[in-house]
């Protein structure tokens, strides 16, 4: 099939973006996420990360990720889901909302990685329906890398990632009786 | 306990410095050790990662690394341990090397946080003895944090950590014919 008519892929090109997942009960879903950002950084890269988890961005990363002039943008949803609402609809409109901006962003051809932190919990209380991001997933860009991060990924969403890690609680500090530590918890 | 002779302590000073895992067969024990550390640099924070296999640290956080004034220096075992050794006897003197300089780095009180990358493959190959490595982490400063990756976590490590993760592999792009990616895998 070679010749002018069809020129070969570039190498670049032809390396599919991946669906990657990290999910389970331990620590270290968004803090692996964020060093994929931080590796993907170093090449150049713009990234968007969009957390569905009202105050779960935390100073640390903010602050470096000013080292990296506007090319690692967070985008908390600072009203966002809590564990505890009192107003489902809120919450719901509110997950739409962040869900719709991540999207938009990540079909805008500006990112090589948009992560959705958190966003399996927003699935887990139906305020996002599995089916539009495994849509959306589907029909992604297929050079952007999509990170999704979040206990009890929907078995879908694993089906359809290229990478999914689990991160298994062994043991955890705040069950030990050791207060959070600056650095480490935020 | 009130009163001048026993002054309270700062809420800071009372923190001790962790010691966390990551082990098992999954991605993520280093990329969420590197994004600890991303955390800790926007804390200002001075960091050590030593690199106990050849070839394991990666271009893109090389890059990203330098945007912080040195604060997260990288230690690669350019030398170190390979998987397929043809000599034995080189590796575990290289290793023992990358040991020392990691305890006396960690020990000197210029860091806040070490991180041991892939150690436990040497103390697997019986490089290093698990006991030095326990020794030290009893006697560390008690404001250092330190973090440990790699397979096959020793029990005796897990027994004294804090905090310990289990990075499972559920799903793996190369054992779906997907290459390497840039950004990702290196």
């Amino acid at each position: 099939m070679a010749g002018p008519q069809k020129p070969p892929k570039s190498r670049k090109k032809s390396k599919p973006g991946l669906i990657i997942v990290h999910t389970g009960n331990g620590k270290g879903k968004t803090t692996a996420a964020l060093g994929l950002a931080f590796r993907a950084l170093g090449y150049g890269w713009k990234i968007l990360m969009v957390q569905f988890i009202k105050g779960n961005w935390k100073y640390g990363e903010l602050e470096a990720a000013k080292r990296f002039e506007g090319r690692l943008e967070i985008k908390p949803m600072g009203e966002g889901f809590t564990w505890d609402t009192k107003n489902p609809e809120r919450d719901r409109q509110k997950a739409q909302e962040a869900w719709e901006f991540g999207k938009h962003a990540a079909l805008s051809g500006k990112y090589q990685m948009v992560i959705f932190d958190e966003i399996t919990y927003v699935m887990s209380y139906d305020y996002l329906a599995v089916k539009d991001v495994i849509e959306f997933l589907k029909s992604k860009p297929s050079a952007l890398h999509v990170v999704l991060t979040g206990r009890d990924a929907p078995q879908e969403l694993i089906d359809l990632a290229d990478l999914v890690t689990e991160m298994r609680e062994i043991k955890h500090p705040f069950a030990q009786g050791i207060k959070a530590q600056k650095g480490i918890e935020f």
